[in-house]
């Protein structure tokens, strides 16, 4: 299934401005580019590294005055719904692969180590493993309230205990520190999410926040926020929390005149 | 200067209960192992690991009943003072290594995203640099009452700024979180600390935390607890903050009986 | 099943000689280690790094004169023989994870890009996957004479093809060769290697090299040198072929006086 | 300083044939991407990774028929000749960091281990340290005769030993043999190279390889080919020798029919 991603910032700022971008999909097998452009005005040069976690990190400095960053691709991703398996058991803390550890841990906005009693009293009692997880994500569903405005880039997953509100981002960190509470890894992942083949009500999303759970051996797709199963999801990073995938960091006070993100089918590539 | 290095805990655990180990001494060029030993009783087999952060992991788990874990070592490190050089210039956050970027970034500790407004205040009008760091640590070094039992293992630095109470875990948070809202890159560090060429009411601390910031194109120790230049650090890990550097940190609920830690300067080594 | 393996080593010296050693066991789950030292008269102060296989080096100087180095580790092993499965297939090329093309490629003792006539006029029409590398093993075994001595450390696998000579380091280089030859990721493995199980005639080896095929999507244990399943192996390293994974390298010219090596099941580990 | 580089290579292949291509400059801060292209006609789907050299490489399957492939990029680099210090002292191989070890071992191209002696007889005598990869360089480039088509992908070090002849890959193969052989760590290099402010017999080369040696703490740029100061390098990629750094590996049998490579500075540009 062929996916046109991307997305376009205006900024206008009033002193040169260091800013790290992560709006490039993540380099992996199961999404392939078929093509990328990435254009500044005025024409910038940017710098690239990996993070720890492996995600594509792009820094450029945006000068005094009107910038215009625009990144376009087209991704090949296979054409099928999220992957489930309601089999998948979970894995004892002694048998988790060494690089699943660090999701085990509490980070910045999902504090798992102030949520265990919380965590065990509403699912301690739920089947171990896949029906775990989903238990969590119908309750995060069913109980927070999607509403944008809701939160902040301060909010943390306690914040969004307290006040049942706030957009995908909350949804995953609540959804994820419950599980990390339960001892079951867990990782914030960020990317494009085209709406395809889904009912008009959960659509007309283009960034969106998910989480992913360690079960049965592998990493798997959780997404509180939807929690029906979707397609095209193009994965532009994965990290503890909110705060290892920023689309934007920036150090100075950009001021952000308009944004536009775009995540579609495309339907009839030429190949 | 060699010195001998270790620590050994005693539990009683209900029910067999995984744990990861952060005791060993970093593998790093200036800190040299000249031996090492590990035991257990009974006798436990371990895997280990290197996190992300580069730093040793060990994995056990614990038997129901009482086990006794115990590392001991002796390692050569340099005999001198910690490095200083107050010419050392703040560098520019678009010109910083793209490896110390992280380390800009609030953590769950370390919330220097809600700090920013009071680090600003309190250190905007100081010189950019090695002063600004300095300034940094004689105020919390001033600021900060050292009380054990003052906090706990949720104690963020806002907490700590808050009722300027805390141990060395403390002081350093709040340090290094003070960096961050400076952009200042910094780390958190951990170790065995002899007490070497320092007046009594410094000394007697075996274990040891401190933090690192980036200034001038490599980190310099910094210990706002002490305050004064140390000998003999090795370090066990480094990390954004205590939770990447745990000395143990277990699923379940062990209870420590004893736990006695060492770090003494071996005078006159025989080689 | 619990392996005791480890290593003495008596050198002589006439100079500082700089050294690189590899004898402690990979830190891995199926590998766990119970008790370890290193000893070294007279003591010598060691720092340790991972290479980018992820094998443990240790550097150390040896000063003029005498020196012993000795290694010694209980380590815990799953007590089965190695893994097979005849009907894992061989991954096309455009389906190989990333980080196994490197395996695909040629290195200083195994130049498989000299041998890809060799390779398919022998075993081009035999099945592909797990039949087509128990093919390269078996005709290895049966086509090379295991003879001490008749190689060197500058032997490459064209060598051993020429010479139909070697020892299990050159079975190895020859084996893999092969493989990657046909388009098989295949890489060298070294370890300790206790007799456990098998007749006499393939007893008594301790250090050992192996290799590894990639079929089906893991990584599995081949060994043409001895060409029956064996039980007890503890991995040292694994590397492109046996410069990556030398016991000891030195910088300069040591006299090795003895050099012993052991590897025996522990019928009775008190715990 | 901006350069445009790029290449574009036209294949006719029998069968579908898979690739790895390394021509996209590395991510590294002393070389900003101002703007990229890559094309495929007809469109194919590619993967990346980073090999473990840190080497951008893209896979992507070339189907059965004729395919066009083109990139294209725009690249700021510093204006200024490669960086120089004859004052750059050789390193104790046991005072080397860690990850320059690597490249002290001979490799497929550069059996270093068997041109010691060929190495300390010419070179023994020199002053260590700079002014002995000088005398490495400049005895390479007067007596090693380029002449294309001299060498073929099979050319080792040792080969171009023996005929005296080869391209810029000999040159930088022979070259950091030698140093190797010398225990000085070098590592080739590879990538884009503009012909500036050089005179006519230089010019005109668009790829080129180089090789690095490790003095004094850091890497430096040698050039055995052209043996003069160059500016405007865009380094592709680095590895142990040229197997690690391939524009293309193949597995099939493509039919190359054409391949143009440019490198040229970029005298206005539009910013």
């Amino acid at each position: 299934m062929r996916v046109r991603v991307g997305c376009e910032f205006h900024y206008d700022v009033p002193a040169p401005t260091p800013t790290v971008w992560q709006v490039r999909p993540r380099a992996e097998p199961a999404q392939q580019l078929v093509s990328e452009s990435w254009e500044t005005k005025p024409a910038l040069a940017r710098s690239s590294y990996h993070d720890s976690y492996g995600n594509i990190c792009d820094r450029l400095t945006l000068p005094a005055g009107q910038t215009v960053v625009r990144y376009d691709a087209e991704v090949e991703v296979p054409g099928v719904y999220d992957d489930a398996d309601i089999t998948a058991p979970q894995i004892a803390v002694e048998s988790l692969p060494d690089d699943t550890m660090v999701y085990l841990l509490p980070s910045r906005f999902c504090p798992s180590d102030m949520m265990r009693d919380h965590a065990w009293q509403l699912f301690g009692t739920t089947e171990p493993g896949w029906a775990r997880v989903v238990a969590v994500c119908d309750w995060v569903h069913e109980n927070v309230q999607f509403q944008i405005g809701s939160s902040n880039p301060l909010t943390s997953s306690l914040d969004v205990w307290d006040s049942r509100m706030g957009v995908c981002r909350d949804f995953s960190h609540l959804g994820l520190t419950l599980c990390r509470a339960l001892n079951i890894p867990a990782r914030y992942a960020f990317g494009y999410l085209p709406d395809i083949g889904v009912p008009p009500p959960y659509a007309a999303m283009d960034f969106c926040a998910w989480f992913e759970a360690y079960l049965g051996g592998r990493w798997w797709t959780f997404d509180p926020r939807n929690n029906v199963p979707r397609m095209g999801r193009v994965v532009i990073g994965r990290g503890r929390d909110a705060l290892d995938v920023a689309m934007v960091t920036s150090y100075g006070a950009p001021i952000l005149q308009s944004m536009h993100v775009w995540a579609d089918e495309v339907r009839d590539p030429e190949s």
